[in-house]
């Protein structure tokens, strides 16, 4: 089965933007855009962290998965990720009445694994010390002819993410000036490039782990360093960056910005004062903003809230100054 | 100085919360209206809890304070709480230039007496076990010539609240079939029965401090007990209901349902899990209707996350189910 009428050849553009959003519309919450107190510009935060399933995962998700055709529907699903990917993948695929199957490490959080498990999903397990997840995801993928869903490095993946942009300027009326958004595999940050052509670009990155923000600075793809600090944003902890992603954000002319754990922390107490539950990785955009690395500029700053997904002893630990 | 070119004799209308949402309009955020997954008809929060602030209040603090007339500006304002009043109060004062004198007990948490001077308001302080506040309020009223603000027992603060349920209306694109809304004093859901004619009025209070409801139920104002349990919805804490929000309810053909403790905590963590921060008294009606107290009905359902001003280590404990 050769991935039911995907076209490979097809690169990310603005248009497949445009149409992502046809396809997303009435599916995934267009997440409120709230405005933020500031002295300098104005300031907005755009809620994905209130989007269905935590995350803005499930943008990128639904549009690939509508694109698969009656004879793959039937075969379904494969992605690995014990994080927000897997969820929106399975709750995508629920929707669309297809199979979905997880690949999960087996030392996975039981509260994952029952999220998932709930969303209708299969959950197969491996062993994340011997085994590799992309080949048994891959080996599954193919025994089945199920099509296998990247989380970051795929054309509709990436252009499902891009929704969000187009979102925040019609909330506003125009597009912002500025928009800062986590970034891992660096999926939301090139889909937001593309709906927002005349809008600078900056992501940010967890201390160590600023491997998108440092490949824009060299012009070329460097990897997270085998020795990286611990960092709390399990969302963001992508050892290397995509061709794909890496390409749209480099023509997009986007830079990168990278917080501490302290900013990061202190950024979810921010939220946490204004009502928003953030988890770690959903707030390294607006910890570099609260930590001054962002020049002032004229015009709307827009800070994305990419998820809230935290478990609840974490985010008690975080708000006690203990974690 | 006569209040100011206040009409004391005119009374709460839909008019006038359509007059009110003109005032507060640019000033007071429109606040999300989140869809929730739910199995019978269709379920919203609106999420007052976001509101600049972190709750409603700024609506009709606004709308009060808007109508000072030159003469009364430079006077300025009273208002006693050490709630979310208060800051809405401080709040609107500061946007419209005006001097504002809040009346809070000595014990206060540091963090409102804080929050209260950072907006601007001078802090006069009582012992709440041998001073009213009420007296030292209006006396401070009188000698100043400012205008005393009540936190409910107002027209223009009634119909101000009342803003929250035009723009409910306005983002569902029709009236819901029924809302649920915390109830202290009544004054914002008083102002949804004037904002929502035509929608069922289901007002929700902490178990033991439920006189709102028991009022409606005997077609007379009853005051909460003396030995009343103890409540974590601080906000919520009135003794006795007004005339003026009692009698708008009881027009309005509205009810009361009540919710625990143990409710309120496990409504505080389902929105922690919608990435919502949501203080005791701002998930009394979320409680209710997990707890299964309103029947199903046909049509949507909206219900008021009223606020967010938590305290982070209490919150922490009620995520740690040690609250």
């Amino acid at each position: 089965v050769e991935n039911q009428g995907y076209n490979e050849d097809r690169t990310v553009s603005l248009a497949g933007v445009i149409a992502a959003a046809n396809r997303v519309a009435g599916i995934v919450t267009r997440t409120p855009l709230l405005p933020v107190a500031s002295g300098e510009g104005r300031l907005w935060i755009k809620c994905e962290s209130l989007q269905i399933g935590g995350a803005f995962k499930l943008r990128g998700a639904y549009n690939r998965l509508a694109q698969i055709g009656a004879a793959g529907k039937a075969a379904g699903v494969v992605a690995f990720s014990s994080g927000n990917h897997a969820q929106g993948v399975a709750r995508a695929a629920k929707m669309l009445g297809m199979p979905a199957a997880i690949v999960m490490p087996a030392d996975a959080p039981a509260v994952k694994m029952d999220a998932t498990r709930a969303l209708g999903a299969e959950i197969i397990l491996y062993d994340r010390h011997t085994e590799s997840r992309e080949a048994i995801a891959a080996a599954l993928a193919q025994e089945r002819g199920a099509v296998l869903v990247p989380s970051f490095d795929d054309v509709d993946v990436i252009e499902g993410q891009g929704t969000a942009g187009l979102e925040i300027a019609e909330q506003l009326g125009h597009a912002p000036a500025r928009v800062v958004t986590p970034c891992g595999g660096g999926g939301l940050a090139a889909g937001l490039a593309l709906a927002l052509p005349d809008t600078e670009i900056v992501v940010a990155e967890p201390e160590g782990w600023d491997d998108m923000g440092r490949s824009l600075a060299l012009g070329r793809i460097v990897e997270v360093p085998a020795d990286a600090p611990f960092t709390s944003c399990d969302a963001l902890q992508t050892k290397r960056v995509a061709d794909l992603t890496f390409a749209t954000l480099q023509a997009a002319g986007a830079r990168g910005v990278w917080a501490s754990e302290a900013e990061v922390h202190t950024a979810m107490r921010y939220a946490f004062g204004l009502g928003l539950v953030v988890e770690p990785g959903g707030a390294v955009a607006l910890a570099a903003w609260l930590a001054g690395k962002l020049l002032p500029i004229a015009g709307d700053t827009v800070i994305i809230g990419s998820g809230s997904n935290v478990d609840p002893a974490a985010y008690a630990a975080v708000l006690g100054g203990k974690a």
